[in-house]
């Protein structure tokens, strides 16, 4: 992994809803998250497609981590969203789901963020926003 | 289960992701649906909550479903979703997640539903609305 | 009106927006807010029909207001859109178009709000939700 | 104006709604749209900003727009929005309002779009994100 080489995703102290899914973060900056997931069988709809419910899971995360990062794992930095808009844009191809998110704005108390997910191949399969606010006091 | 007595979610083909996640059917009706899902520790964020990919999974799903009730299981109605917007209101308490939907409009080859999840004592701790497009010449 | 009797759209200290459009409050109560916006030809796009901004704005201002009635003129509560979503259902018939609001949830710093537009037969012809932060300390 | 200088904002066949604010269009190619609006009095909430339906009104069109580019004007494309949402970044400075907007995907029947809305200095004020439905059998 990029970024400060932490890992909030894995681990006990984790995020087990993604673990539970299979999924890891692969970089981790000020301002950015990206999380990888194999595409595999537990993931699907009834359509053989993946469900609408991993892209938006894989959203929130990203976007939730993009607001998020600091150099200080004892003292980490949450966040909870307050709404979350998902676009599904194409069918993925491959065997693997790309989520990349970028704070895009905000200030002490709450954020924005923008995500998409890409497939394999590099084609945007879903997009999204969202608004989160900071847990405690800032 | 109420409905048709039909399960689309359980069974070799039913949805994986829900299963996976421990949800199951417990109504569906025309232009309504309902889902229930035990609150465990798999589902959890970092702070010890349902990730909010949960609450969008399960909001994805009804409204999905909401849209696509039909008597025959030999020739399932299907849709692809557009768009999701999902809300946080408040934090769960008790056990179980109740997700709900119903099919608000729309016609032969889109349509809308909005969606709400209430915890265990019957508050709303998020609500939903999607757009969908039916698969095939529907 | 109803409500309180008073007015926060039109006058001199109102929102020139609604005024430019041609709307008014029809009620505003705890939690509750409702604005009528005659149907004219300056709303309309080029299919005709009312611009897709019209509903927005008419859900904006109702779902903002719906958190922030008070009883004290002179101690307005005001509030920040932080997120819109509209869903437009279907086309409206007749002469007026009436939105209506309510507080869904939310705190002393924030609120969740949601709205929908119906036209003269009563009939919903856009639906939303929004996401608002209050100003100042509250 | 660039693109194809046309201009299906202006004169009597064009958007009375964007007339009526004072919108115009400055850019419209294949899958992009960019519309200018002088910020004035008539545009303000009661705080003195512009109201949020003024954004969302610039991004609807300017979305719908970036999905409906052509060369004939005796043919026009034309869309019907299905949904919009709008994220409120920051309170613009300046004299003008700037939105542009992306067709990010779709096919012949509906369309999906990015925009935002920059003020003066470049800020970016807004973001937002539509799903289109072309009208007739496009």
């Amino acid at each position: 992994m990029n970024g400060a080489g932490r890992d909030p995703v894995g681990g006990d102290d984790g995020v087990a809803m993604l673990q539970h899914l299979g999924a890891r973060m692969t970089d981790w900056r000020e301002d950015f998250a990206q999380l990888q997931l194999p595409v595999r069988a537990h993931l699907m709809n009834r359509q053989g497609l993946p469900h609408g419910g991993v892209y938006a899971t894989l959203l929130d995360s990203a976007m939730g981590f993009a607001g998020c990062f600091d150099n200080d794992p004892a003292r980490p930095r949450l966040a909870l969203t307050l709404t979350l808009t998902v676009n599904y844009l194409a069918q993925p191809r491959g065997t693997v789901l790309i989520a990349e998110a970028w704070r895009t704005g905000g200030g002490r108390r709450s954020f924005f963020a923008d995500g998409r997910v890409v497939d394999e191949i590099g084609t945007s399969v879903a997009s999204g926003s969202g608004v989160f606010r900071y847990r405690g006091d800032a």
